[in-house]
């Protein structure tokens, strides 16, 4: 294994969890396209275990100093709101 | 922030994993102490997200290259196998 420094450990680490913010940024996507189907509950349960799993990668993360609690915070602050957004146009329908 | 080398980053990575994975233990380790009170459907539920969360902490170490697969896996298997004998407790009672 080669030696790696701080710098490209943080660089990698971000690029992981942005790749895995984009895959859930993706699925809400894909459903506010999508507006016209019933909501699906279970679509929402996937979701929520996906920000969930992202919220533990990133706290894992923070721990090890490989990005800092407000990168991490604003990773999930902008799903957040897409989140929200998805939830006020189903409200509305 | 200090420079760390990718060894002091695999050492403290292991030791945030087996903090994680020491807290779900306890969690089961209550609960088979307390075999005579009913099984709670909301602490399999509880004990389901953690070992998720525990499962993508440790996917994302690995990535990083911070474990091995096998040592992710180890202490994964570890833990199935104590939620494997509680549950069998619960199911010969």
């Amino acid at each position: 294994m080669d030696t790696k420094s701080q710098a490209s450990f943080q660089e990698k680490a971000l690029e992981l969890l942005l790749h895995d913010a984009d895959k859930i940024a993706k699925l809400i996507k894909v459903q506010m396209d999508h507006l016209t189907m019933p909501s699906c509950p279970l679509y929402e349960e996937v979701l929520d275990t996906q920000m969930f799993g992202l919220s533990r990668e990133i706290d894992f993360a923070v721990k090890l100093d490989l990005i800092s609690r407000e990168k991490g915070k604003q990773i999930l602050d902008t799903l957040e709101k897409e989140l929200s957004l998805l939830h006020d146009a189903y409200t509305n329908k």
